[in-house]
């Protein structure tokens, strides 16, 4: 089943929230439109926005006020993504910056910054200071994030809060932020922010785990880049904090962290690690957060949202690659 | 006469502002408290709180509620300059870039968004979206700024328009917003915050035309950095604009602009634009600007910040280095 067919019903208004995004990111410098539209056609699943809208569903549900959150949060969503995008590093690039690159780099640096404010100056046409309070906490935990996963980088000693503590800022707090805020915007009571706002959270620990882990068991093909990149990359996530210590795994695990791997040797460190306990390990804390989701679902009130808020948490933490 | 002794009945208040920037760039991430501190301690005149604190003389000033405006103009000036630095053009650098330049880009990147966010963080603490408006669209245009002074780089065709809407955005904008979110957080009433916030544009724009002549008629040891550096970067300011065309200068132009420039040549390219009218021309450009401002002024209520904005205004335009 696709992803897309989970919110059907929420087509005529996730269009509206695509030609806002469109207007959202137009300006008066040709060179910043140029970059901003390429991202926004890029596309992207506008899983976010699309959280946004289920939960409006909860309250007083109205598109022309919910957009002025569902835009936000997904602009914040691309300004990540180009910053992640900027300066990638040393061991992954190795040769020398092109003109070019450093050029690009510095226009993609401002580009993010300019839907970073655009996120923040979309949100004040709503006027509910909580709203703003809530996108730009998120948007402080997201730095940290990002920062926490560089101090965090070729640190094969730290432990698997340090890990959890790194997606929660990488991925889970926008999720939950758009969850809550789609419940604000619509002026949905307390109890069901809260849970909805848990909800997000759990989803998006249990999609990152998914995620971390693919990066690992899926083909090159499957991913679209080469397996084991985040580890090549210095990152290390939860199936690899579960068996770093182990004999077989352990000396190969250090020349992949220093960058001195040899590509057999890099395939047989995957062999190694998906042959292990340490996948089946990582599936269950990402199901245990699945459940957890599920279980804040369970006591929101009954309404069409429910169900597609249910099978777009199962679809996330189900799918293969 | 030092700038501080223009507002040194400011001083316990900007001491006030000083911890609480302290405060504001604390997380629990080790590696950005490191960089911020970094920054903080670097120092600077604060000059975009003093004026949040003289405009808000003009309302129920209270520094509990002000500091809540001038702790973010602030945090965003230091998140700006931050960003600034990241990833210095091809043409300055020229070497490749080193493992630990690459690795301070990706922390100066997250460092700068970092503030950004807390700086929209900070503000939301006042129940004014009125206040978050202001400072969300400043951040836009801040941004457009940047991406703008990327496009008109080496641009010899561009125009004086071009050149002061660059200004605008570049600096002018965030020092009349500071004066405006001072006047709105004191509860000044429409007309005052209007007049406080010509006022800031207008000191914004002389003040940066005095910098951008400053950086030709300087010597290097007065500018801490080679005179006519923002030429070499490309960056094409008012005078230059005014002489552009002149036989005996533009062949030295269009050698600075490419990079194949000789020292001697860069020499005698800065003593053509110092001997030349241009310099007292963009001077007498400034100058209107200091009038505007100032005109602006007098039409405020008469109290003891009314002198004290007044001085700071003659005092950035009049700098000689």
């Amino acid at each position: 089943m696709k992803l897309k067919l989970l919110y059907s019903d929420l087509k005529s208004d996730l269009d509206v929230i695509e030609k806002e995004l469109a207007t959202a990111v137009n300006s008066s410098s040709h060179l910043l439109n140029e970059a901003s539209l390429h991202l926004l056609l890029a596309g992207g699943k506008r899983i976010r926005p699309v959280f946004v809208l289920l939960s409006a569903k909860f309250g007083d549900y109205s598109i022309d006020s919910i957009k002025n959150v569902a835009v936000p949060v997904e602009l914040i969503h691309m300004a990540s993504l180009v910053h992640d995008d900027v300066i990638d590093d040393a061991e992954t690039r190795r040769g020398r910056e092109t003109v070019k690159t450093q050029w690009n780099n510095r226009v993609a640096m401002y580009t993010g910054d300019f839907l970073f404010a655009r996120a923040i100056e979309y949100i004040t046409v709503l006027e509910n200071t909580y709203a703003h309070e809530v996108l730009s906490h998120t948007m402080v935990e997201l730095c940290i994030g990002e920062i926490l996963q560089i101090e965090d980088k070729h640190l094969i000693d730290q432990t698997v809060r340090d890990y959890l503590r790194r997606i929660k800022r990488k991925t889970a707090i926008l999720i939950s932020a758009s969850c809550a805020l789609g419940a604000i915007a619509s002026g949905a009571d307390e109890k069901t922010i809260r849970h909805l706002k848990r909800f997000g959270y759990y989803v998006g620990m249990s999609f990152q785990i998914i995620d971390d882990i693919l990066d690992i068991t899926s083909t090159d093909e499957q991913l679209g880049k080469p397996a084991g990149s985040d580890l090549l990359q210095g990152n290390i996530t939860l199936p690899v904090l579960y068996v770093k210590n182990e004999p077989t795994i352990a000396p190969l695990l250090k020349e992949m962290l220093d960058g001195s791997i040899s590509e057999d040797n890099k395939q047989q460190l995957l062999t190694e690690i998906r042959n292990s306990e340490a996948i089946n390990h990582a599936k269950q804390v990402s199901n245990m957060y699945l459940q957890k989701a599920l279980n804040e679902v369970k006591q929101l009130p009954a309404n069409s949202a429910k169900k597609s808020l249910q099978n777009i948490a199962l679809f996330m933490s189900k799918r293969k690659f």
